[in-house]
């Protein structure tokens, strides 16, 4: 079986284009990474990169990225909208196929000593690799930015996983660690209404009792012209999509509001659609195994049951493999 | 508008009936404040008592309660199946009508300092009135029991927040609080198999990543010949028993299975049925305002929606009133 690794680490740089290209080149040295995307942000001034493959080749190019952000980017010139403490800010491991959380967590560790080692950058471990209940959440972390780390990480409780407590004059440090796969979804409402949509994000999401791996919202799309109920699912094994589909059309029903369509904003896990296709064909007693269905397959049925629409099979990360 | 508050007081004996009586009797010099129920466990060897009435008779009869058991109970000489730290072990207000979460606070400070200054028992603030995190949930301080509190007390990161550092030699320590009023609530399902009904409190209880307020377990109720999802909800404003009911209904649909009924168990604030019959008005555009049904058409309704089994109006806390 293979091992697939997604990483989506975060450079602090998201103008200045030359300088953008000359970072993301580092990956073309390295062919059996797949750059999936990368998305530079002019007013974060950061750009969001996508890269998917086997562990080693991924820490090498990993490893080839904050090198290239180490000569690049000094943060003592840097400003944006988007909070930022490291010229590569944060790089995730993320677990896809054949390897599990804990496999992750040692891909971040050992990606840590070797940034340290090579660079003498200070390296937080965060989310699933934290070494704290302090240092799980980023923006904790994060907290005081570039300019306060300076002062932060002396003190005791935020001194550095790997490295000494200073941090590297022009990077600043870098958050490595590991976490589940994150899906950006959203559930288009046949209404103008935002209060109704704020009121069923409200009775889903954790922050207000709902489900525990949901943050939600409402939006308005002016365009389209109708509302959504906006949503990350931080761990769709423990809140696969079909349940918080049917808990909205659950909720929207009391409104008389009717579910429209649905979508993914950037990738999924082939996995977090099977696992709620399998509902629906248990409901619908149809007899054929998720599992063994082909792409195409899956995107119909995804379009039948979910009301995906502007989807197709680039969505689902396997495909790139 | 009247003020209602509950309070459902544990002590520590559920074995010896005259003395659960002598214990007991300190209640009908209170006329103002109604004794719901008392519930003697010879196992757990403690009972439970639910009363209910303004807050300052309430204050008075507790005080009472307290008295008699620091004259009755010897902590020295108890064994039973549940932790216990005190001859009474906790006493939770809980807002029902006209008073708010932050007055039930109040009232759990004011009889703390009473039972300080009274009895010598020190007193531990927990749930709603906690003063710190590792304070919130009673398990957490009751941990290690009678025989360990009385080192566990002298730490300073568990000095009481009424009273010495040292337990009261015979009757131990008590921790006072806040919290919403829980609801026991079972639904029924045509099956018998417990791993369905296993699998399905697994997709809504907090534990496994569901709804924050919900505990929830299988169970198998030979008698009736079926299983159950067997629940806590512990609070119902943020969980309301539709949602949980009808997402229940919807996960049930995958393995084919009916849901038959429903019961609660104990009682529930009449606001909560209120809370879920509205959904249900909404969604089959019923005219009227669930608000002023009065109890019998309340019953009727929960009957007819909730598929409440064995309900009557004695089952709404306010029918009392």
């Amino acid at each position: 079986m293979q091992r697939i690794v997604e990483a989506v680490p975060n450079f602090s740089e998201g103008r200045d284009k030359e300088k953008i290209a000359r970072i993301i080149k580092v990956f073309a040295s390295h062919p059996e990474v797949k750059l999936l995307s990368y998305e530079p942000d002019a007013d974060y001034n950061r750009t969001v990169v996508t890269l998917l493959g086997e562990p080693e080749p991924l820490e090498k190019a990993l490893t080839d990225l904050v090198g290239v952000c180490v000569r690049e980017i000094d943060l003592n010139h840097h400003s944006g909208q988007h909070p930022r403490m490291g010229a590569v800010d944060v790089i995730p491991f993320i677990p896809i196929e054949g390897v599990t959380m804990a496999d992750c967590i040692g891909y971040a560790k050992s990606l840590a000593k070797i940034v340290q080692d090579q660079f003498d950058v200070p390296v937080f471990l965060y989310a699933e690799a934290a070494t704290s209940e302090a240092r799980i959440l980023l923006p904790d972390i994060r907290k005081g930015e570039f300019e306060g780390m300076k002062e932060k990480i002396k003190d005791p409780l935020w001194h550095p996983d790997y490295g000494r407590p200073e941090i590297h004059p022009t990077f600043g440090v870098v958050a490595i660690g590991a976490r589940a796969p994150l899906i950006a979804y959203n559930i288009d409402l046949a209404s103008k209404d935002e209060k109704i949509a704020g009121n069923i994000a409200k009775a889903i999401r954790k922050s207000s009792g709902g489900f525990q791996y949901i943050q939600s919202g409402p939006a308005h799309l002016e365009k389209r012209g109708h509302v959504q109920v906006t949503m990350n699912i931080l761990d769709y094994k423990k809140n696969p999509i079909y349940r918080i589909f049917e808990t909205v059309r659950m909720e929207a029903k009391r409104y008389h509001v009717e579910i429209t369509g649905a979508e993914i904003v950037g990738l999924l896990p082939r996995d977090a659609l099977v696992k709620s296709l399998e509902y629906y064909f248990n409901v619908h007693d149809e007899a054929s195994s998720v599992k063994d269905l082909d792409f195409e397959t899956l995107v119909e049925k995804a379009r039948q049951y979910l009301l995906f629409r502007d989807f197709d099979k680039f969505k689902i990360i396997e495909s790139y493999l």
